[in-house]
């Protein structure tokens, strides 16, 4: 079967990146072994290996970005933006795309077990740093044997371990692309995250992180956190557009079950992520980005000065999670860093959640970046 | 002990306004009886009883808006506003202030005995309309035999209840005051509360709303409903002044605890708010938010087209709960229903919780506007 413009058929690969022996040692000083990684390829690398872009995904995304599962309806989550001719256009670039680290869709993350407990990590799993994204991920590279991007791209979360990613290792990354992003969390941002985090922990069947053993899951705590987060994913423009103040179309006498089409939106958010995203991954990758304040080191811009990455940071206008103004403050840091920095406010009704639509001035935008980074090649 | 600008100390009174055999009748249909409700009263009602004023709360307000309760140390939640010299001045007002119906300080709501059951009313409590707070208020004015009102006043659910008022009674709201308030909530309004409604109710000490009789009440659901409900009530540029990204002072090493304050804000006011109110009475009293919508009737306009009332709307610029927008709305239908209308929207860092602060602009413009209203006097 051949899709227009897709992939096609597509599969997760596992691959054993640090093993007991030769364990991952994290930002923090600890070690974790062994690590496996969860990723997908799309295109052909070419002989001189230098076409290879790197998708990081967001915080409830996965390795699956482009393409169709066997026997999956639903095609990867950036599908509309990858592929036979699309703006990242898999006849001509190598792309990858990897699970993250404490993830819960095949890369080693606190729903692994232990191997030296037999017991799911759980809470004993290692508090990472977006640095640990990055070691994780450029341990892959190296598994494909590919020593340098041409270009890594990654929206909201995936925008922050691209940024970690070019700041630290520069030389590695001809080209960044930074969509819907930050480089250090507002108050009110870490605020939605901390209340996401205290329903889950809540939930009766958190059981301290160890519920897998007890056989449940935080269901309800991780749907609350998720029906709460995706209020911040759209504008409030965007709601109103899709829902206005619409009744369910099954509403049967006001009460305080799912009345209006909003909340039936909402309910079915929060249901169908049960199905696919662990509680514990939500603690863990959630709290990285609390953590991650890059500019605020010293040293933070001493090897991107050396070695200087092309930018392109991009923001959406609605975008209320991450404002248009956290991708200014990216955009002042590189700039006072000397580096190459090209930025877009993308208009967008549809608030956070623009960087995973086809806008055609997005779409555009990105085009035109992956065709010049092509052009120019590695540096 | 005489406070400077204190009305002093007051208590709360219980009136019973409804019995069995003259029930409520409510805006659906039902009845509902007996019905008592709790209300405090500060300064002197003129020989001529054209001096009265009703505060009409917020969603988790109470009776209790100024002054000081016996053994307490914080007065009530509007003293700012309401005392001798103060905006609303009770050497020259008589202020009243009253607990909603489906609240749970001290008028009628569903955790309250039904007398026919001997059990809490619980879900069994009527769903309450905007009008229905109206017709018990009013109830509330007859048995203390104050036929009309130089005033209403109320900040957001309780400025809803002020426009409700003015509308189907104008006759009786010679002034009223709507203040950081909505017409018709939006969609990612009504989101809100349903994400909070959702915690509540999945709170496994819920126990489909007969949590009393179990000895419990669902504690964790109702923190969570309250921490998110805070970050709405802050502007994003508060929290950010406010909190930062400061640690929290008692952070030990990084995890899911409480590590940054905002956090530890969050937590202080989730627990607090357990002490004082009750989980079914936030279903009760956000579900009649969501329903509002009174301009949209054919007859909206009708009775206060006949009768115009002096209508004050304000909000406050970085209110994003219930945005400038609401109030343009509100200020857009009543001019529209030939209206004197008077609009400010004031600037204010500090969102939509501005209504409760005594920010100068603000308080000057009410005090100007209850001056003109008492040199005016009842129409």
């Amino acid at each position: 079967m051949t899709l227009p413009g897709s992939v096609g058929l597509v599969q997760t690969e596992i691959a054993r990146l640090f093993t007991v022996d030769e364990p991952l040692r994290l930002a923090n000083g600890e070690t974790l072994g062994p690590v496996d990684v969860a990723y997908e390829t799309y295109g052909t690398l070419s002989a001189a290996k230098d076409n290879a872009v790197f998708i990081c995904h967001a915080l409830t995304g996965d390795a699956h970005a482009a393409g169709l599962h066997a026997g999956a309806k639903r095609p990867g989550w950036w599908d509309n933006l990858i592929g036979p001719g699309k703006p990242l256009d898999t006849d001509r670039f190598f792309v990858i795309s990897a699970n993250l680290l404490g993830g819960c869709q095949g890369t080693t993350g606190p729903a692994t077990i232990d191997q030296a407990t037999g017991r799911a990590y759980g809470l004993g799993f290692p508090l990472l740093d977006m640095a640990d994204f990055v070691t994780v991920h450029r341990q892959l590279l190296a598994h494909l044997g590919i020593e340098r991007l041409l270009a890594a791209l990654g929206g909201s979360l995936g925008g922050m371990q691209v940024l970690q990613w070019a700041l630290t290792y520069p030389e590695q990354v001809t080209n960044a692309a930074i969509v819907a992003a930050s480089s250090r969390l507002t108050a009110q941002n870490i605020a939605f995250s901390a209340v996401a985090r205290r329903a889950i922990m809540d939930d009766p069947d958190f059981h301290d992180g160890r519920y897998a053993e007890q056989g449940v899951v935080p269901r309800l705590g991780l749907r609350t956190a998720r029906m709460m987060a995706h209020i911040t994913y759209l504008s409030e423009d965007a709601f109103s557009e899709k829902f206005g103040r619409n009744p369910h179309p099954e509403r049967d006498k006001p009460g305080f079950g799912i009345d209006f089409a909003v909340e039936s939106y909402l309910d079915y958010q929060g249901r169908v992520f049960l199905d696919r995203f662990d509680a514990l991954s939500y603690l863990y990758l959630s709290r990285v980005m609390d953590y991650f304040d890059p500019f605020n080191r010293s040293d933070a811009t001493a090897l991107v000065e050396a070695c200087p990455v092309n930018f392109l940071v991009m923001s959406f206008d609605t975008d209320w999670r991450f404002s248009t103004e956290h991708s200014r403050r990216i955009v002042k840091h590189l700039q006072n860093a000397a580096q190459p920095v090209t930025f877009r406010d993308i208009p967008s009704s549809w608030g956070h959640d623009s960087f995973l639509l086809p806008l055609q001035r997005y779409h555009d935008t990105l085009r035109a970046w992956f065709d010049r980074s092509l052009r120019e090649g590695l540096r």
